[in-house]
């Protein structure tokens, strides 16, 4: 087939990068080059509107391949407010570039827009089939088992907590309590992860606490106190979408105290100044940050693995010729018979477009100190099973002559 | 030898730990064990002062050996500000233990504390010998090429640079600065790692700012609107410490903003907001935090090796009868004759106690976008050679039918 006879297509990368939406990419390049024409959307969103597009020829195509264990989105992603006739002005354009397929690897927000562009070409008479790729290091779409990009983040906190732990109790005598903040703002999927390594009621984090629950101060003060008098120190992990009974994010009542300053902000630290004030421990917050997402080293195989196929099955599905649909993996009867952890599936656009997937409540126990052991098995499966915890000894409570020895706190 | 007729030996582990500070208690009580009775020192100088120490029998070493590639301090380590009247205490302790070996892995404050020790006991007339082992991220120890610990500490901030510039480079429409701060808070050392991976101007970081130069605030704008226009985006690295012309540090700068409130802090917050109000850039600062001395994955091999051979050095001095010395890494030319990267020294305690060690001038271009191909050699052996630079590929200027194709920014 001539090159110019094939169908184009166009894919981007949407949302905030992972460490393995690139694997994405390149495995829907891999598959896609034989069959069809492919287009680059620049930045996205952004590149749909304005028209951004780099065609994929062999030079291009070598130069992406070498992004495949590399984090960020080579493509480039941003963010971009869709204003009314964006949607239709994109269309415009894949119009006159004869482009009638179209595929972007995102979160719920893109596979919105994915549903946007579905709608807006079929009002504007246009053919165009649509595939969402899911994305997210939120781990927060629905109808999907998990989403590529949750296990390297989950991977990375899990190590994190379990590696700032060792080093706090080293620093008991001198600092006493650490406030972790992760990523999610209204899901505690990756606040969760951080219970992956915690075999032990010694072992960090002695809580967690996740948007999906409410987080009442005086509570919190006790569960620290508590760590503390227990254990010597507490190691408190949150998500940076925490939330007070009444729903208001803490992060912005943080905020709102200094409404001049964009110094402030975190969760962690309105917590950790609630610690110092009502408890006079010596706390430090930290917000694990960027590395979450783009943090190579610590990348999972198994989330790489899962990035790249569902980048190949897309093609797949536009080759059968569907559209509106996001790919799914799905843990069921049929993977299961097959011996797989999971098999590729797919969703109608519109049960996942915009929506979120909050953290099962069965996940973490009660008072937030462990997680369930069925979410530590799957985990695992995703995050890697290399990570393993640290033994947790401690030898401040032993004296010579004294209580004697070391124990296990 | 009966056990109860060995001399006997006290080690502690002081100040804030490195990823490898383990290896180095390892090293020493491998080689130790069968020439002396040990004994550990919970918590370091306070456990000094308090005498709180723990024998190291067969089952306690077997407990520590578990520690041997995993961060923190086992022994617990944390501060203490000593008294008047505290090393002398300390001194009456080992005496009533009639211990007359003390070996401390530590930095430079830990070293002062080891002179301290050893004109205590001469003022007591009790016969004391005292090794300091040196262990610092900071690399700021003076007579020694380099110290433990920095080399795991450049290796993650080099990593991290490298992946978060990515990202933002990925994010450049929505996100055009950040500003990421290192520990150091008197040595640029760390800071300057970040530049390890650069190859190309183009590559993060696009400059650093150390505590060894001022920095000056129209300047400091000045290199971000440049690096902006110039790569479409800014990824500035700082040292925690870094100061005013006046030689006022600047995260104090932005405390004394906001004195009632322990939430602030970072100097580079305090820049954020400076490019956010001159510059109206949209820019995020970044503290890379407690995982620089203790993100076990970043751990580098070599310097493990380094740690641990100094454990056992420290041994090989006692039983020679050596006190008041700090062990070295030196380079010279015994050490090039030998083929090695460096072999093992020793220096009087008072060479290195409470003294720093600045990066030299030289090590960082006059406008701090490159290190030198020198320092850049060294700390390779530091930190691995392993880790590269990615391709820096961008396809923001490329356009179908536009400038065409993809080009290097």
């Amino acid at each position: 087939m001539n090159a110019h006879n094939k169908p184009k297509v166009a894919i981007g990368q949407a949302g905030g990068p992972t460490s393995v939406v690139n694997a994405s990419l390149v495995g829907f390049l891999e598959e896609a080059r034989d069959h069809f024409r492919v287009f680059g959307i620049v930045n996205a969103l952004q590149g749909l509107v304005e028209d951004w597009l780099v065609e994929v020829d062999d030079q291009v195509y070598g130069k992406i391949r070498e992004y495949f264990r590399i984090p960020g989105s080579v493509l480039g992603s941003g963010r971009r407010h869709m204003a009314p006739g964006d949607f239709a002005a994109a269309v415009d354009h894949l119009r006159k570039r004869d482009i009638h397929h179209l595929v972007l690897i995102g979160g719920n927000g893109t596979m919105y827009a994915c549903r946007q562009m579905e709608l807006a070409a079929q009002a504007a008479g246009y053919d165009l089939t649509v595939i969402g790729i899911p994305k997210t290091v939120d781990n927060d779409l629905l109808e999907t088992d998990h989403t590529p990009g949750y296990g390297s983040a989950a991977r990375y906190v899990a190590a994190s907590v379990r590696d700032i732990g060792e080093d706090l109790k080293a620093m008991q005598n001198f600092e006493t309590v650490r406030i972790i903040e992760t990523m999610g703002r209204n899901v505690g999927w990756l606040a969760a992860s951080s219970l992956l390594l915690k075999e032990a009621e010694h072992h960090p984090p002695h809580f967690v606490y996740v948007p999906e629950r409410p987080l009442v101060l005086d509570r919190f003060l006790g569960d620290v106190e508590r760590a503390v008098s227990r254990f010597g120190y507490a190691m408190v992990v949150i998500s940076e979408g925490v939330r007070d009974l009444s729903g208001q994010v803490l992060s912005r009542i943080a905020l709102n105290r200094d409404a001049n300053s964009t110094v402030l902000g975190g969760a962690s630290k309105y917590l950790a100044n609630q610690v110092a004030r009502h408890l006079n421990l010596p706390v430090r917050a930290e917000l694990l940050g960027m590395n979450q997402r783009c943090f190579a080293a610590m990348a999972s195989a198994a989330d790489r693995m899962e990035a790249e196929l569902l980048g190949r099955e897309a093609v797949r599905l536009l080759r059968r010729g569907e559209s509106g649909v996001m790919l799914t993996l799905v843990r069921d009867e049929a993977s299961g018979a097959a011996g797989l952890p999971f098999r590729v599936g797919s969703c109608p656009l519109e049960r996942v477009a915009g929506k979120e997937r909050p953290l099962p409540d069965d996940v973490l126990n009660e008072d937030g100190t462990q997680a369930s052991a069925a979410f530590k098995a799957w985990l695992r499966q995703l995050a890697g099973d290399d990570l393993k915890a640290y033994p947790g000894w401690s030898f401040m409570p032993g004296r010579v002559g004294g209580r004697g020895g070391v124990r296990r706190i």
